[in-house]
């Protein structure tokens, strides 16, 4: 199947609607994206038709829902080339897949004094459930910095690695600046085990997790053009093996008394209680529709619009680019001479124009730009460069009104 | 609005469709309700025209999705009479938000000796939460058995509280008996801590929270006619004071460095990442239309549908009916001399009805009633009279089989 914009566009019902009298420019998708009405209908259906709580059901509905819901672990498997099916495990996303590590893995393994090291360019969710091992249990955080343009070159983030290093917790792609880190090379310098937060990096690239070689590698669905409440995390079979379980409730026992238990094998000992049994079918099926397009085209697609918009917003000569490094993913993050980040996201959406402003769940990134806001365009496989058009136009007029 | 079981039932799309060329006789509710048209529909309302990522925010779509996403927090304190609504704390379900308690407030305070009071009752959701606390740190589980009929006495209960209790776990109603738990007789007996599993109750009956006076109530949404993944705890203020974080990621925080954190109030304190944005939108379409219909009038409803099931079942003299107290829910656990529960269910779905077969997520529960398995009728406010019926006549047809 070809990449073509215009149908592609047509699929997603919310961007034919306008906002403050002006067609939609969405450009928040790094925060979160759009859903195509393949998905939309894919949790219409489950509901109104094939609806049940999946597992042990003996009943018609409770087969199908099951069968519908595990196929999704097999779809994520292939869109993520894993290994095994069943090192899959579901989550509600990356928050909560990243704590299911932080909790069942390295809590009852790490020691005061063990160091994990994570980068300056991380997201509050691969940042604060590392917080809590330091607060907790004496864990030492050691911080791998960014060069100026955002890239993170694998040798710097090895060569923080010591010998009391028991984790490696980096970023795929930066939510702020774009940065996409050579996650392979970092993997293959060490045998620490690496985690690699995939929230951003699988929704704009081809991931092949047979050949990257590292541990844990989360997604979280409602980037991915998928539902609310949707996601997962692949985690190899022997890091699975060193794990406890994290939450506790049905479908993670095998059997339970007064006084003793006995655990489910993987990959359900993870996933405890009623899953997001509808929210995962819509992701599978949002993962059908990004396989049908093509990794490689949308990825072709979103350079072209990187290019573009680099280009344009280089001519604009009092606007500054917090990271820019050539191979990055299409996001922009923004500062202007004289006007707060709040501001000019404010004047964009009178315009249409979703952008985020703030610090984008990314601190300690902030504080190494010196910034404690940004004005961030995040764009995705339906942005055209017509919208960088008029982000460009919104961007102007906002300087005229500022300056 | 009057309760009309017709126009109920005409909202349910899935009521109308066939099961092996049978009408569908869906008495699985227990496991997990169906979706009315009205929480379909807000979910397809917000996925085609008002989506965005919620909080800090600041284009017209990501305010327009905080607005509907966090007035669910009013209406589900509305709906659970809670005194203030932010002590409503979201979660994907009960499982999520008894481990929330478990590793956020018990985790942390409860020592090695330290008891908590448990029924055999309960859901695997609110016991395997706790054998992690046996297992990990030395705390005393403390079991108490419901009588022969399933009901469990609060002078029971209370009976089992000593000078090292520091929670009593409770269900509101069992889902395999319909047991129906006196919550406030218990929380007006004791200074210790109450936590209510509310999955099954705030289903069948009104749930006044500023009568009960508990300290932890959660609700599941899925079971409430809700999206999969929805669901709520309320916490009492004086209780979510004594809690630390349970995950760690955006939206839970103030402000991050590489050194400290600093969280934010609750109940953001105890939401982190991205939320389930549009299944709590759907949890409030739901919550809506069950206050709408009235949770009284459901209730009565329910205790027809109970009362004539039970005298139809008790009619047939070759079945076991486990737990029958007279003020239960319309919830029937079975057992049939000679058949095994799973043939049960499997001959009763050939005729579009299904039922459960199995444990029902409740071990402790089965063994004192010295099953392995049985097959659970559960009934919700769509089922009728002639739905029972047609439960009677299966089960006649399976024990002329088995015979």
């Amino acid at each position: 199947m070809s990449f073509d914009i215009e149908s592609v566009r047509a699929d997603f019902p919310i961007l034919s609607r306008e906002v403050n009298n002006r067609p939609l420019v969405y450009l928040d998708n790094g925060a979160s994206a759009q859903k195509p009405r393949q998905v939309i209908d894919a949790i219409t259906r489950a509901y109104e038709g094939e609806y049940a709580n999946v597992h042990r059901g003996l009943h018609y509905l409770s087969n199908l829902a099951t069968d519908k819901y595990e196929a999704v672990r097999g779809i994520i498997a292939r869109f993520l080339n894993a290994p095994h099916e069943d090192e899959v495990i579901f989550s509600s996303g990356s928050t909560e897949a990243i704590n299911l590590v932080s909790y069942a893995w390295a809590a009852p393994r790490l020691q005061p004094g063990d160091e994990i090291v994570l980068s300056v360019l991380e997201h509050h969710a691969n940042i604060v459930p590392w917080h809590f091992l330091r607060e907790r249990q004496g864990v030492v955080l050691k911080w791998v910095e960014p060069e100026a343009d955002g890239s993170l070159p694998p040798e710097k983030v090895l060569a923080a690695v010591g010998p009391k290093t028991r984790l490696i917790a980096v970023t795929h792609m930066s939510n702020v600046t774009g940065t996409v880190v050579d996650v392979g090379a970092i993997a293959r310098g060490t045998d620490v085990p690496v985690l690699v937060d995939g929230s951003q990096a699988a929704v704009h690239m081809p991931v092949d997790l047979s050949a990257l070689g590292v541990d844990f590698y989360c997604i979280t669905g409602h980037k991915l053009y998928g539902p609310s409440g949707s996601g997962a995390i692949w985690i190899s079979r022997e890091r699975q093996a060193e794990m406890r379980p994290f939450m506790g409730g049905g479908d993670m026992i095998r059997t339970v008394t007064r006084d003793a238990i006995d655990y489910a094998d993987a990959p359900l000992k993870f996933e405890a209680g009623t899953p997001g049994i509808v929210n995962q079918i819509g992701l599978g099926a949002a993962l059908e529709y990004l396989m049908d397009l093509g990794m490689e085209n949308i990825a072709a697609h979103e350079r072209n619009l990187r290019d573009y918009a680099r280009t344009r917003l280089r001519e604009l000569n009092w606007l500054q680019i917090q990271g820019d490094a050539p191979d990055k993913g299409a996001i922009f993050s923004m500062t202007m001479d004289g006007a707060h980040a709040h501001d000019v996201a404010t004047i964009l959406d009178k315009r249409g124009i979703a952008v985020r402003a703030g610090s984008h769940c990314a601190m300690p990134l902030m504080e190494f730009y010196g910034q404690t806001a940004t004005a961030r365009a995040s764009f995705a496989m339906y942005n055209t460069k017509a919208e960088v058009d008029a982000l460009i136009d919104g961007l102007q007029f906002s300087r005229e009104l500022f300056a």
